[in-house]
């Protein structure tokens, strides 16, 4: 193949994306459904016009940026990633993936090639999922994980405004119906992998075969408040040396039956929290990771064993409610294949991974045939204003990708 | 002796105190230096007229009244403890060993009995600390632990309001040198136990010989912020579950080497405690308290080898800064000697014991011989509204502080 593919335009494009919302640190703030996130919208859609790209905005807000096939009437070849950052967010964690795509079209568009296939690059609404809970709600509505009157009706979770309003404020309210986009004969996303394991081991590319499994849950322990000077250890509920105990056996469990996998406690309530008070209240908010679901769910039932016996020990109570959950997302096996050979041709160091992060693509693959491709990024640092990637990364990044969507999108069908 | 003490007086008195910031959940909310204080002590003041007693305020707000002894030139007796509250505190931390005191100069004035020593009764200025900082900061002040502009100058921990200014606004900043309270023979203080041991061990009485020595310090550990999906565990820095690992492992060395000590992690701070990223930052606050000073600085010494080997593993810092300590406070064993055999003539079931918390007594005993007296309270709760004890141990607490102070009056200087 020889395509006109530019990693300097690519990366002037995600250089003037990153100009909005940009912070003083170097990162950038631009939030889903915020003025910036529809400045960012804006650009694209420019870019998308320049190279004659037919763009539509469904209900949901999704962008989808069609450049026709020679054979109009063949599902479509979706790639395309997410605009929308976090709070301190950094430059390259989605405008990657949807920049990488618009290069592809640009250097088709140059080169005046026509697939058989139409190409759709997507600009997902909301993957972050700072603003509008749960992470990749457009996505979810889109393939129908969530009703779209759920997705609209979603609130803020700063100010309550309804996710439906915030997308009528900021002008992206289309008119398209968002299971448009279920109709798809792929749907390829590029991204940065957001991890250190591909920079430390030396890859340039990673091949994303599949996601973790994930589940995330408040535990709650409650014992008894007490003076903590006057209280003996033995006639204590400490709740909250009860929860510390909990995590700690959390993590052995996994290290020692699922190494592979993940433990993270994310956030810890101590109640009441005062100077003299043996602690009656404890909850925090854990998450087990792991590649395959059953495992996930055995360490679960493993940590509430030894939970449970902890509890009784300690004469506390423990409960867990799940509020994020889902199970091992499968990509296809055919595109990974696609991805792996094109990486070979390129001499691009690569291997075979799984992502531990959420992304649009696990949604789509419930409804397509779909992969993804990871980048390294530096020090694994992604959701920080120092997020960074080398230009060598992102342009063997970008040549294998558009290798393996132009190749799928002239596949006999 | 056969003085006409009135337990019904004494209850009627700490209930009539306790309607002074009454809670709607049956406990009292009267912090230092609030118009609430000031109305407490304006009845104590007048309690105390009643039954010709000369009342003294000093510069730091501490009342002492007194009733004369037959030798005026003998140092006196002081009897005392505190009228202010928690702000979810209960109706006897503090009044009980006030009300008692009250209440033996009352019995003495009704017999017409004269003392050879003066008595005083004290009333210490914010014992509690929930508005300055540190607990007992009047009787830290008279009894010179702290310089009395030392005092003054303390800025509240809600509004930055200034001791002094507070003391003046509620028309409590008295013309007395507080330096004269260190002037005595003795000082004695009743008080609920705060803790569960005397009830569940069916004892009426403790005598309390002395004070755990107790230090607090804000440990704080350092990681790294990285992905919750996406960093594998070997490649984790995480802060939170390394200080849970140190929170039990400091527990465990208190347990394994000094059981009778105590070990509470009061506080702990998350950084950045967010979904979906392993924190890289955790600070705790812990108390170490045991009875002797030297044992608490192993347990520390112990507790922060383990740490560091902790930190090593876990590729994170540990540091910890001490910010409340007191060593071990030995309480008079002559004034204790008296209050055992007064338990023992009135038939009460004592047993010896030591203070966990702090008390004025504290910074008393540093001045003069001083000792405490126990009485049990219901299930070791205080510091909250259900706070309580019976008019049994009222009334033995009462009798047997009263033969006690009342002999160590009559004693020969």
């Amino acid at each position: 193949m020889n395509l006109p593919l530019s990693v300097d335009r690519l990366w002037d494009s995600l250089m003037a994306m990153a100009r909005i919302g940009a912070t003083p640190e170097g990162g950038n703030n631009r939030p889903a459904l915020s003025a910036l996130d529809g400045e960012a919208r804006a650009l694209l859609a420019r870019w998308g016009q320049e190279i004659g790209l037919t763009l539509s905005v469904d209900r949901l807000g999704n962008m989808a940026l069609r450049r026709e096939g020679r054979d109009p009437a063949r599902k479509p070849v979706l790639v395309g990633s997410h605009l929308d950052t976090q709070p301190t967010g950094g430059k390259f964690d989605g405008p990657y993936g949807v920049l990488a795509g618009l290069e592809i079209l640009h250097a088709l568009h140059e080169a005046g090639t026509v697939t058989e296939a139409p190409i759709v690059l997507v600009n997902w609404t909301s993957e972050e999922g700072c603003r509008f809970s749960p992470s990749m709600i457009g996505a979810a509505g889109a393939m129908g994980v969530l009703s779209e009157a759920e997705v609209l009706d979603r609130r803020a979770i700063d100010d309550g405004e309804r996710y439906g309003d915030a997308l009528a404020r900021t002008g992206w309210a289309g008119p398209a119906d968002p299971a448009a986009l279920r109709n798809a004969a792929a749907y390829f996303e590029a991204h940065i992998e957001q991890g250190p394991v591909l920079e430390a081991e030396g890859y340039d590319l990673g091949i994303v075969t599949g996601g973790f499994a994930t589940e995330r849950a408040m535990v709650s322990v409650r014992g008894k408040d007490s003076h903590a000077g006057t209280t003996p250890m033995e006639m204590r509920q400490d709740a909250l040396l009860a929860a510390a105990e909990m995590m700690v056996a959390a993590e052995r469990i996994l290290l020692a039956r699922a190494p592979e996998g993940r433990c993270t406690v994310n956030r810890l309530i101590v109640e009441p929290g005062a100077d003299g008070v043996v602690p009656g209240g404890a909850r925090f908010a854990m998450d087990y990771r792991h590649p395959l679901t059953g495992t996930l769910q055995a360490l679960w039932a493993m940590a509430e064993e030894e939970w449970a016996a902890i509890a009784t020990r300690r004469r506390v109570t423990v409960s867990r409610e799940t509020y994020w959950a889902f199970p091992r997302v499968e990509f296809d096996a055919a595109l990974a294949a696609r991805l792996r050979a094109a990486a070979a041709r390129h001499g691009a160091k690569h291997r075979d991974m799984l992502s531990g992060a959420g992304h649009d693509a696990y949604h789509a693959a419930s409804r397509m045939p779909a992969v993804m491709l990871f980048i390294p990024c530096h020090g694994g640092i992604s959701h920080h204003p120092t997020e960074s990637i080398s230009r060598d990364w992102a342009e063997i990044g970008l040549r294998v990708l558009a290798e393996a969507v132009i190749e799928t999108a002239n596949a006999a069908s």
